[in-house]
């Protein structure tokens, strides 16, 4: 059994990776770290755990040192010096955080404001959507797990962009999640009273995934590929749901689009194209490592529209970490990931 | 005191209107109907108004007697009888379904399906938009109360339009509405379980209010204006938020775009243009009349982004409903709407 | 027109009375004042208040000097020294802290840790739960609001209490409250993913309510009270259920228990008692000054069940201090607090 | 591989074991049943099983004939029926419906209003609560599973009553449900904006767990017990809280009786007792098959408050059933229900 580690432990996405990994039948998890919670039980900072695990929260040389993989959780910034220690001891490092997500620097500058800290390590890493790149993640030592708003409009957008069917600079992207994407960290916005009952859209002039999103859909597409995306704050737990307007190049029929979707998609087993008539929603993945997505032509005809959803915390950050970790360890690719979505 | 009066008074719609009339210092609330609690008393009907109306239901043509302004909440298609005998008793009514919204015949007929009942009486409907139509509705004898999602994005686009600022065959409108919307009518997908921790989009291949919307804005414009519209449903109460793309014509700045909001909207009390930085949010409008808008420049700028923020129920419905009737009765605009939104 | 102001308005409930001031058709608000957003005005802080008030938070003194009645909204042991000052100026406070609202300094300190600061003032405080003190509230120069449970477990008992019905020390309150009742402070049980789709109970070994509301039920009993009382934090904005548990000294019918209630709360506009058969539901009473309350028998008839609903924000706070404003001043009991319950 | 089957597979009950039997690692499930949905594919009906399964409804004999075990989730009254032919053919019965559940017929006419249909099956039936009853449900032929706020309620006073600690004719039990509780069947009360922001109590002059849970308690008792139970709609998906107030015959330490909880949960691996000082709560258990129990003296010391939660559709339906099965099939009594409850 593969020894895996997770440091930072402690945030929701962290805690998720300890939930999914402590059921994966292919590896144990065999240490954990967090900057807040140093030295303390996980089972007494997140009472579900309770009974379940007492794993202590070590430091991360810690970590890394007991694990043959290594999840990180970590605001950006702050996976690159361990990764430069991972590649030393020529271990896979899965990086749940944005550091290695975009590929040129100057993009990553643009939108995350400084240069790269370890550039020349960044030639390891291999961007971890499973949908597009399974052979790279095979033979990968860096693995940049997606961002949860990037997945779902990625997922959404791929066979599109790969197909020449749409116009490449006139995407929208309303996508809409829910308030575990901002972290257990205390803000306004995130107090129940503030977000219970309301909506909002958050910046809107430019959000970070936009960066990420463009590099990938333009390296799968012949033109290069513009999007504008609006984020908003839904009162819920758990879920993104992103509807995307294209422009159809030569208004194509529906049936034969969703057909390319269904071949695009065939040998991916978490991604489900809906039948036509049928809409993507979002309690219908939740707890899940799905992305659904279905297709609609406008009244008008001549404007297709997808709906992607998926669970943020799974498809959108801790399941898709270990399905790209099943992939790179010869695995099953569902392993630890057989999660049927509840119906309620 | 002006006599008032309310057909369908025990729909969602119906009853904020007794909620609402109840407290206007101008009118009293003389006789309510409804079809499925005939006889009965509202307060045996809805416990939030024990001891404090027992009005009891009677049949319409009672309240048409009755009464000097007689409001209908009804499915479409019933209202166009109900004011061939209002105006035949030259009261005004004032519809809150959709028989009179859209002028044009052949519209109406593509999205509800039939031709107009009674055509000739349409000569003298007016469309319930104060922000636009104040003069008209100071006239008319029959106001057709605008829909909730027509009222939040024709108020965001209007100020663009008029102004020649965008593309008019370039708008996408990505509506989000509270549960309310959908009525007091029981379906699945109002159980609260199927309802609660998701989202989904409905009607995306073309919902009724856009007849509605292009016939309005299009009426305010040089061109004509042509717009895709998908709504979701959101898992709370009240409040809708429509997110609006445009392209806009020459790249305007976005201060000079911000002065053409504020100027007008000037004299509209209930519409309030945010500073350039705020977002509009459900939570600031929820149990009011004021309808929330803000204006964002996508970060490539040539893309504006409007949020339209307002309370399906009252300016999407009831309030607006009182506001025309404020109008054409020549009291203040704002009587009995001094509804100031709750913080929570 | 009488000048109010407000000693702590940009909590959430010194919010909340700024919303019902501004409405009140008897006083103006003059001044506010706040720690934490000093000389800034309280729409920036509340986007709510939006184009409604530009009030700017002035300092305590400023506020008691322009004032004729002062509201304080505070953590406790901050309103004695005001009351000293508005003591001194004979001018009105209504403190919606706990600083006056035990009698008993000895009870005072058991459950609030230390005495009183200013112990000579505490002769001129009354009680302000109007249903039972209306008559020192008009003469008196500190009103004591009640707490948000007190007031709902009070009025839900006080009619059994004084009539010598039940046995005065078998009572449990079980409660559930709204998360407005915990503030606008941030903390990890009101962060919205840990509270939403949950419940808990807190404070199970003794919350500070239990010695305001056994000293307030004892007075107007035979008997010393005591109850057993379990706060709940519900994933709601507003509202409190109580439902209390009691036992029948001579196993009455409910009928003429029922009778008692109407008999008691006869003259108090805002308290409801609901006919058998019916129960109270917060979904009835939020956003208005109502108390429900509905009495119920056990299946084995000796134990009688009653639960009693308010808006903790309202008859739980804001409302409530109004009310005691309005007997104080001479006004109509229910000037400005017309607040018809919405049905959602 | 044991083959399972289940009658009334498309309501909430039924389809919560659809998605945990699928999962199941020493059974297959082969047929399901469904009066609503006869020769329709459950994928079909819910839309989170899109891809997961398409097994088709088929009749009730169908299912009994092909499985090996049978789980039926049916209103009370249409069970009995299908008992005796699974008795015929010498098969497990597992019924999550109540036909089963009270032993004594006349304490069942009492809460159910009729007599068995088939007395002289009951013999054969087994009260499917595995922390009593491990032994009997090893070689029973059908099992009763208990009802969700009857687990709740008994795994929280089991202790207790075993021990003689408490009075058994002094216990309150206030407990809150979510809406699945009440399945998938249309109602206002469940209607999203009914139940949404608000909480009501139900069925307070006798719900029909009363006389189950009564007969269980007092089957493990010396003295009779007899509980007053009030039941409340909670607006969240899952989960039971119930807080339990008892009085204490001899007023023993909280330690003590804390050591009494942890030896008599000692071997059962779906209870734990949380540490003194903790607090159950519904977010931690929700989705898996835990119970936490808590327990905590009141400020007077001699009240014992027992706070008690878990999943009303997994340990207080589903998963319970499927521990039943493992139990009586001899699998791992965990087998399929390593369900870690997921954080948020």
């Amino acid at each position: 059994m593969k020894k895996v580690g997770i440091i930072g432990s402690t945030g929701y996405v962290g805690v998720e990776l300890v939930r999914l990994l402590l059921n994966h039948p292919e590896v144990k998890l065999e240490a954990i770290s967090s900057q807040s919670f140093k030295n303390q039980s996980i089972d007494s900072v997140y009472m579900n755990l309770k009974g379940i695990t007492s794993l202590v929260c070590e430091d991360e040389d810690s970590v890394i040192n007991k694990s043959d993989v290594i999840f990180t959780a970590l605001p950006h910034g702050l996976s690159e010096k361990i990764a430069l220690k991972t590649l030393e001891q020529n271990k896979l490092v899965i990086d749940l955080g944005a550091d290695f997500r975009i590929t040129d620097e100057n993009i990553y500058e643009e939108w995350y404001g400084k240069k790269f800290d370890v550039a020349d390590i960044h030639d390891f890493a291999t961007y971890g959507l499973p949908e597009i790149n399974k052979d790279t993640i095979k033979t990968s030592k860096i693995i940049a797990n997606p961002g949860c708003y990037a997945t779902s409009i990625e997922l959404g957008l791929l066979p599109l962009v790969a197909s020449n069917l749409i116009s490449t600079k006139d995407i929208i992207c309303d996508s809409k999640s829910g308030a575990t994407g901002a972290g257990r960290g205390l803000s306004l916005s995130t107090h129940f009273t503030e977000c219970n009952e309301s909506l909002s859209a958050y910046k809107i002039d430019g959000h970070r995934h936009i960066g990420e999103i463009e590099e990938v859909l333009t390296s799968q597409s012949r033109d290069t590929v513009e999007i504008c995306f609006t984020p908003h704050l839904l009162p819920i737990n758990r879920g993104i749901l992103s509807t995307i307007y294209t422009k159809l190049n030569n208004n194509e029929d529906l049936e034969i689009i969703h057909s390319v979707y269904k071949i695009y998609y065939e040998n991916c087993p978490f991604v489900k194209v809906l039948d036509l008539g049928e809409s993507a929603n979002i309690k219908n993945i939740k707890y899940s490592n799905y992305c659904h997505i279905s297709i609609h032509k406008d009244f008008r005809k001549d404007r297709l529209i997808i709906i992607s959803c998926l669970d943020n915390m799974i498809k959108g950050a801790a399941g898709q970490a270990i399905q790209n970790m099943n992939i790179a360890l010869g695995f099953e690719e569902t392993a630890g990931l057989n999660l049927i979505p509840p119906a309620f």
